[in-house]
């Protein structure tokens, strides 16, 4: 979808465990912090989405999730949609506040994901992802697993699955395996995703992770899953980022220094797909090149949903950023670190920034934003002036249930 | 705000207790009668907005709802989003689905809205209202019970609040009580709210409750918390709706007869008000007239959200049915009777029709549109031409989280 709507202004805390902060506090401070960055005060927002995944089973917070947030801040009176796309949650509440505000409904809104996954219980956090997929298959998420298994002409391990670690990385762990068996990427190449991001996580004071890890630590760390060692999967964590998002009539009346506009941004659901390489990733990324008139060679930097490492060289190749099959030459090539070609999560991406699920849309946005605006600091991509964010979340078929793949161009 | 969106087409289930049916299934048969009587194949759906509240505390599944619904039936590879506003989850998705098409952004979409609340267990089906308030709260709902009682001069029982019944009833018996007080309306009263919506109920092959009951019979039933008899209170129930949407440029190629359009639709979030004459309901409905440029005056007949018998009296006050403080009059006169002047709740209301509560919104267009097409059949109303749709949800200070008012106008 061609999108005409300006980023005035974003806020994140840096993710991590935050048993001392509330669900409501997180992201309040998160919204406070954009709206500073914006200039704008609470009163202004004409409009709210709110994108949350997890609270329902963490907190017990349901249906009103956005409002209760606001409440905290004064904010009433205007529209708020509670919108939920599992991992893509706030892309999706992102995706929406820039229709509307590119239709001319609105000239301030905000958009904001938020999230606490850690709970005493650790049950009750991996419980969460449960949710994530189709409940009422008799064999819920172990059925993806198993169909993925096959594909990849790997044993499936029906006690094992999903014991003591999100069912997800089963799920990534078979895709892991099928991407190597037919293309031979190695362990090495996802050891090397890892050691990538973490080196560009060092450099981000809001990364969850800030410690640097070589190929030799992620591969000698111990196995989830194989071929996933414990770095290799993105963690459980808290966090709320925020979006404020302007008209273009109204970025000209602030008198936006450095403005960043979203050019489009694609949100398309899952299905059962024949061929792989018509997967919802692929579909989202072709749908927003169309939109912005943008391909991917004329990208500056890219965040992507790095919820394993193999899932980053996997969306290397559905977004075009290398042939099918080369994603393993590409981490290898270098390309992807800072001072690379194409700089890849340069905030440390889920692997390392973090991945507070709900909040992972828009804590993409806020990077991304920061990096055009040329204030990403130790992180900076020289000149960048297109960024991609790439995000998926939940499971439906053997994809994503939702992705969301947004460009935003600096404007000056 | 001013809307510009045509319903091809709706179908809904009759509401009850569908224990034998699934989630998916349920949603999977309102979306295909509302196909059906659109004519209009599941793969021209182009975007979908989806309702739910409760899924997640009584089924578990959470995240990803509507695409493991539209998965069912083959569709996938568009926009969805799973949308929560408590009870007025599927108005809040119609909503976003008027304004996306409105904008010009699609030519046919659906908005549905899904609901299982009944349970094995009743007291996880009772729970899923206690994620309609801020669970953060330290009090949680009977924090609102205990304001509302002070405001109405009513002693507070902090032990008995909520104990086996929602505890919305105890909110609406406060507000109850605050407005026989104010305005000397009488507990009879609300037994013609119930028993109005009972006879409407009775012509109508959808509604949970096909009995007709007398005012006697209402006053006399077991009460449930003082004023409230059983019948002032909306049920549990099981259901789904489902809005088929199109342009004003897909309407004239479908040559739709009996075009309904959606001329306005205000979506508001509660406050911490001062003044009761603020409230949320007051201003959606205040929004959705100057959007639309008809009054209460033009009104063919209204579908409002009675969740107990007293909320629809304070409503045809709100809405501008009445004068405030007359709404008691109002019932006593027989004005929003079947063959009266202004029509109220001609499905029977959520009190007889039922209020699967993510459904209902959604079933309020139902509703609307085969009033103004004149299908309604026992139930018509003669020369139906303007219809407004109210739906509440959630409780945020001392109001509803969200409210949507909706004006749909027979185009010809």
């Amino acid at each position: 979808m061609k999108m005409n709507a300006y980023v005035a202004g974003v806020g994140m805390l840096p993710f991590g465990k935050h048993l001392d902060k509330t669900l409501k506090g997180l992201a309040g401070q998160a919204i406070q912090l954009a709206l500073n960055d914006a200039g704008i005060e609470a009163g202004e927002l004409q409009a709210a989405w709110m994108g949350n995944a997890a609270a329902g089973v963490v907190t017990g917070q349901e249906m009103i999730r956005g409002q209760v947030v606001l409440r905290g801040m004064g904010i009433g009176r205007i529209p708020v949609v509670n919108v939920e796309n599992a991992c893509a949650s706030s892309s999706t509440a992102f995706h929406q506040a820039c229709a509307m505000v590119s239709a001319g409904y609105y000239d301030i809104v905000l958009a904001c994901g938020y999230e606490k996954l850690f709970h005493q219980d650790k049950a009750r956090s991996l419980g969460a992802f449960s949710s994530a997929v189709d409940v009422e298959d008799p064999d819920g998420a172990l059925n993806v697993v198993k169909k993925l298994a096959e594909a990849a002409g790997e044993p499936f391990d029906a006690e094992g699955a999903g014991v003591n670690r999100s069912v997800f990385m089963d799920i990534y762990a078979m895709m892991a395996k099928k991407h190597m068996k037919q293309y031979g990427t190695r362990v090495e190449h996802f050891a090397m995703v890892t050691a990538k991001n973490s080196f560009h996580g060092s450099l981000n004071p809001r990364a969850q992770f800030r410690d640097e890890l070589s190929v030799q630590h992620v591969l000698a760390a111990r196995q989830i899953i194989d071929p996933l060692t414990l770095p290799m999967c993105s963690p459980l964590g808290d966090g709320a980022a925020a979006v404020i998002l302007v008209s273009e009539r109204k970025a000209r009346q602030l008198g936006l220094r450095n403005p960043v506009r979203v050019a489009a941004s694609a949100l398309v659901s899952g299905w059962d797909f024949d061929n792989p390489e018509d997967s919802v990733g692929a579909l989202a990324a072709e749908q927003a090149y169309q939109s912005a008139g943008f391909g991917p060679q004329d990208l500056s930097c890219v965040e992507l949903h790095d919820a394993s490492a193999p899932s980053e060289i996997q969306a290397y190749e559905y977004l075009g950023l290398c042939p099918r099959g080369e994603g393993g030459a590409l981490i290898e090539s270098g390309a992807t670190r800072l001072g690379g070609r194409i700089p890849v999560n340069t905030s440390g991406g889920l692997l390392r920034k973090g991945h507070p699920i709900g909040a992972t849309g828009c804590a993409q946005i806020v990077e991304l934003t920061e990096q055009l605006q040329g204030r990403a600091e130790a992180r900076q991509v020289q000149g960048a002036r297109i960024g991609l964010a790439h995000n998926g979340g939940g499971a439906i078929g053997l994809d994503a249930a939702a992705t969301v793949v947004s460009i935003l161009v600096r404007d000056n």
